[in-house]
């Protein structure tokens, strides 16, 4: 840590303290809630089920993914060795800067997968121990089942804050300047683990959601969560898998990467500042701040939490978390405001610096003005949803295109709404000098997504709160437990849909927002890079040459091709969920209920089928920048990755936007609009809400991990293209055998992933 | 025509010569036409009502967009008047350069204007004489019925490729090297006759059709074309409006944009030769050479029209149709090697410069690898549309989201196969010398552009041929034609299916080719203004730098924006169509069949829908590059252009090609596959059918229009802006009182485009 004043060292450490506290607190409330009564017999029994379900899955994927994290650990170690070790490392580690560096950025990849991985493992974990416990507390009112399904979820929210800010600060600590080199590798590992969660989460949870409906409540004509459905357990498990995992990898690696990105920034920002101040030391300022806002965030969001709690007479769940919410958010400001007074001082002048405050603040209210978007697109309560419902009424077509019409126009104003913030870090940062503005400017932006990020503690909890509520429901229902408990355990559940539409929106919003920051960054790294090898630093990514527009169509294109392959995943693991569901309602005994049908083999059907497309989709995401970069060069891979970025905040938030639509539709005509339930619109308006399922659950969500990946992947692999790919000079055979080995690669995932459907047909 | 050698004067010439021939063919063809026979009374009193639908609605439209055109025209002229005059616009007109420059720009839009109206509604007119034509002449067999269908197709095929050469050849012959100028005026006219033809014809055509099948085939249980249903006749003109003269203007308007952007980009490399080769002359084969590709590809169509006929055994009219095309090819491309081989001599080497014409064959390899993709994807003959078939076996929400995943993955390959098309003049020309480099790879683009468009003449008279024969069916069945006739009939309309969905491919993929093009023009013509104001020329649109990427962002919603409302606009129309014919149905003896409905009040319906929608539309395309462009500045345009084109290319073709697939999956139903016709497969393949429509017919197609309007107007606009928005300078008043009246006029247009649907819950 050198080149720190004491106080930015006292600083480091008190973050640092933070960010363990933050964990040791989540682990202290997950013994609270283990504590906690877990009902009766029955409850437990159907609680096994899902337990059982919900570990094999993990573990499952663990042993997927393992090797390929094996190898992709190796690969990054040695990619260091090709390039010569950036002008940091060697000021930091003189002469074993290569060897610090390739083990350095190994060992945080594995932190970063490591983390994510378990982010979601214990989320899920404490999750599924909630479920049960929820249920029997909804025994005892709304308030102590409140109690026990936040708490649950803060447990992952806390995790998640806690682990992001420690493995920043570790490796701040460690690297000091350096830091870039090990960060983009915690970065990378953390987006991939993420990636992996949601594709497989969704794909899980949607397949067994999708089958169980399809055979048991249109076919059958049996109830949802109606014990003789063998899909049942894996429906629920899946909301474990999806919802909770999932959805904790993703908010984790966005946590994670909007630090990264700001660290990185910061540190470009001091190296310049270097010059200015002719001291010769870096101005460690804007790395500090950052580290500073996402510790105050996480006291903030502790106590926050804390008053999360409403009487048995109000009953408002929404009420009690969003003053928890609010609480957070305030304490957060008034804290960033006392920091930027005593610390942000700009040496040469004396004066205040406002600018990074203000920054973080519009990422508060870009959080904040995305949450109303989203709500507005997606909730009963406007015009939007009533008109997709009343769309209804002339039959499924036209709701399905009123959805569409709507999930397009939503996307067009959360597009909108991201620009304007991108807009405010350009008018904060107008005044900065033009050598220093581009940079200033990002970094501006990333400050942007660490104030969105702000209160992921509270965020995670709310979110959580959503499948926990839904699965003590289910438990409830296959136990039989009296009315009274079901209406509390129904209304929480109402209000974690809500709760889970606000944070997909934020979560598709700071990938963007982090996506911009790291996009910057990309020009600056590699013209670094290009200085260092004596060559003519990239200048921009000119858009309007030839060979960038093909990398921006083709970036463009990539979102469309991975949307396509998911949707197609959930179908087949469907068809397989249909099939096996079918065979055992044939076996005596099951539709009359003297039996048990056999909930493990639905379970490890959906748990295997999502494995299977696991590997191939990660690959898609790896490979692609790599061919990308090397055959058409680093300047097509910028335009390739603000093709990714563009398309892929589109598409996302389409989706995400038309699924909980259709799904709000169908709910607000079971209200007792327009017939009803079971009336004709009811049922063309289930049709609606089952093209959404995919579209919200798997394929939206599964492209903010993807963006980030494909980011972080340029990133890393930029400096080394510019090595390898010097102008002038001819392409190696290493390197033409190389990428015909990942050609053929990404030919075999995307045919991997392509198979059709097995089998459905013969019903 | 100053600095032309005797030849080329002479080329021109008959270029001139062959464009007016080409017209003139066109007339007497359709004079051929009107001498057929005409069929029974009953036959022509039902095409009566189509005629007169047919033409009230064209005319409606005139005196809809006759003020917008008026206005525009004013202001076009004026805006030249802000910006001092081009260096090539001085060389030619000298002092009363501005002058004529405004006059010229403003008469070449009147004329791109009306050229694109004129060849929509001839096409649309000599449809309309085709129709009954064919039907009296489908009594006398097969080879009869496909000649006169095939004709009136031609009749329109050779009037856009005879005008638009026309145009673009009589401009050059006025404006010499200062042609851009007028050029960017007759691109713009053109284009935006063409998104109101797209948009009005596609409003209209599915407004009555869903409608007419939504109340007729779903509420009442009568046949498609049932003479009871009083929407029946609105739907058979609607054909006739969006497939003839939506189609026709549109395909006119690529064929036109493609030699502006030829000739613009041909005009700056012959000026940079002129200093290369020391004469003080432009060399002018670059632009000369498209303009003679053009005429051959005019004569080449001639022939190969010529020879399209079959006999009674055979009853091919597909290889009759792809025999023609083939020797147009043949011929095209043995012309284009003989002009190459000639005239396009290097002065400098003396050595045949062959990469031109390479370019322009990838062009014709493009096209044809597009129409494979397109018919992979979209034919009951593949795999992709046989799984959405199958999938609807489990309903229609699994037919709607295979059809989806199938939609995103068809774009996909599509913007490989054009991202490919471009790498192949980044190649051609990779040996170019640095300074002209850009340049030379733009033009090359630009010639495959044109050479995709080498054989309008046939594809077009392909696709006409496509509604011609539906009507022709129609009334065939109004009028109780006999068994042999209606399978003739039949039979054509299948046929006609393929050859309009390959036309929309061709049509996507040349729109994407010549924004490509003209995207590039953009920045070199941005920078010479810029020169000429002493400013520092804009080296590159930097899509890193921050203010760029919102740029991108904005223009990447665009297409999403436009896609919503026209969505929406046919749900809207639908809807007063259902009404209508609800209403009639319940009048006493039209479901008797003892009354005839009155159809003029749904034709008249439908025609008010669509005009109503016409001008927020239109004003959307108009003002967004303005208010982006005044706001953001000239690079971020830059940006905002290629989001466009990105996001629009990926939508057009994801929504053609879902909607396609739909369609398709459920004729493959029909054919007695999965349950056939009236089972509950059929049922689902019904929903994805109709949901396909208006993304097939109304939003996708739109979509190409739109990215040339807008591309147009930032091309116009981007030197006022840059003589208004001088850095360091502030914004005066004007600017912002007129950016206060874009911003109204573009939220009144939005909030216009988003009325809710009215009454259809009524029912």
């Amino acid at each position: 840590m050198a080149g720190l004043t004491g106080f930015e060292k006292g600083a480091v450490l008190v973050v640092l303290v933070i960010a363990i506290l933050g964990i040791a607190y989540a682990f202290i409330l997950r013994a609270q809630i283990l504590s906690q009564d877990k009902g009766t017999a029955r409850m437990q029994e159907v609680w096994g089920f899902i337990k059982d379900g919900a570990n094999a899955y993990l573990s499952r994927q663990f042993r997927t993914i393992m090797i390929l994290i094996g190898i992709l650990t190796f690969v990054l170690a040695a990619s260091v060795l090709i390039i010569p070790p950036t002008q940091e490392a060697t000021e930091v580690f003189g002469s074993g800067a290569t060897a610090w560096v390739a083990v350095g950025r190994a060992i945080a990849f594995l932190m970063g997968s490591l983390f994510s991985y378990a982010v979601g493992f214990v989320g899920m974990n404490v999750a599924v121990e909630g479920n049960v416990r929820v249920a029997a507390a909804a025994r005892k009112g709304y308030n102590p089942a409140l109690q026990v399904a936040y708490r649950s979820g803060t447990v992952t929210g806390m995790l998640t804050v806690g682990l992001g800010l420690l493995g920043g600060t570790l490796i701040f600590m460690v690297f000091g300047i350096a830091a870039p080199d090990a960060l983009l590798g915690f970065g990378f590992g953390g987006s991939l683990i993420a990636l992996f969660m949601r594709v497989g989460g969704g794909i899980y949870t949607k397949a067994a959601d999708v089958g169980a409906d399809l055979v048991g409540k249109v076919e059958a004509g049996i109830p949802e969560d109606d014990p003789r459905n063998a899909a049942v357990i894996a429906d629920l498990v899946g909301d474990n898998v999806g919802d909770c995992a999932g959805m904790a990898a993703d908010v984790f690696e966005s946590f994670e990467v909007t630090i990264v990105s700001a660290l990185i920034l910061g540190l470009v920002l001091g190296d310049v500042a270097r010059g200015a101040l002719g001291d010769g030391q870096y101005d460690m300022r804007f790395v500090i701040f950052p580290l500073i806002l996402r510790g105050i965030g996480v006291i903030a969001s502790v106590i926050g939490n804390t008053i999360v709690r409403t009487d048995e007479r109000t009953r408002n769940a929404m009420r009690a978390m969003n003053n928890g919410f609010y609480l957070a958010a305030v304490i957060s400001v008034i804290g960033f405001a006392v920091v930027t007074l005593f610390y942000m001082i700009d040496p040469n002048t004396g004066a205040v610096d406002w600018r990074p405050f203000m920054a973080t603040v519009a990422g508060i209210l870009l959080a904040i003005v995305l949450d109303k978007v989203t709500e507005y697109f997606t909730s009963t309560h406007f015009s939007p949803v009533k008109e997709t419902s009343r769309a209804s009424l002339t039959g499924s077509a036209t709701n399905i295109l009123s959805g569409l019409a709507l999930g397009f126009e939503s996307s067009v104003w959360a597009v909108v709404v991201i620009a304007a913030s991108i807009l405010s870090s350009v008018l904060i940062y107008s005044g900065e000098p033009a050598a220093t503005q581009f940079t200033a400017i990002l970094y501006g932006v990333s400050l942007t997504g660490i104030g969105m990020l702000t209160l992921t503690g509270n965020t995670i909890s709310m979110d959580s709160f959503g499948p926990i509520s839904d699965n003590a429901n289910g438990i409830g229902e296959m136990s039989g437990l009296d009315k009274n408990a079901r209406n509390v355990m129904d209304d929480l559940d109402a209000v974690g849909n809500t709760t889970k539409a606000v944070t997909k929106g934020i979560a598709i919003g700071s990938a963007v927002i982090a996506a911009v920051a790291l996009f910057g960054s990309f020009l600056t790294d590699t013209g670094k890079v290009q200085t260092q090898l004596g060559q003519t630093p990239l200048a921009g990514i000119n858009v309007a040459s030839p060979m960038v527009f093909i990398g921006l169509l083709i970036g463009g294109a990539v979102p469309l091709l991975f949307s396509s392959l998911t949707i197609r995943a959930v179908a087949r693991a469907a068809a397989e969920i249909v099939n096996e569901v079918r065979r055992q309602f044939k076996i005596p005994g099951i539709m009359e209920g003297t039996k048990l049908p056999d909930y493990a083999r639905a379970v490890s059907i959906s748990t295997t089928a999502a494995q299977k497309e696991l590997v191939s989709l990660g690959l898609i995401a790896v490979l692609v920048p790599v061919i990308v970069g090397f055959l058409l060069g680093v300047e097509a891979l910028g335009g390739f990755l603000a093709g990714i970025i563009l398309s892929g905040q589109l598409m996302a938030v389409f989706q995400s936007n038309a699924g909980g639509a259709w799904d709000n539709a169908k709910k607000y005509i079971e209200e007792g609009n327009y017939g009803g339930k079971h009336s004709e619109p009811h049922k063309a308006a289930v049709v609606g809400d089952t093209v959404g399922d995919p579209l919200k659950d798997t394929a939206g969500p599964a492209l903010n991990p993807m963006i980030k990946v494909i980011n972080l992947v340029s990133l890393i692999i930029a400096p080394i293209i510019v090595s390898i790919r010097v102008p002038g000079q001819g392409i190696g055979i290493g390197t033409i055998i190389s990428m015909l080995v990942c050609i053929a690669a990404l030919a075999w995932a995307i045919w991997q992933s392509k198979r059709e459907a097995p089998g459905m047909s013969g019903s």
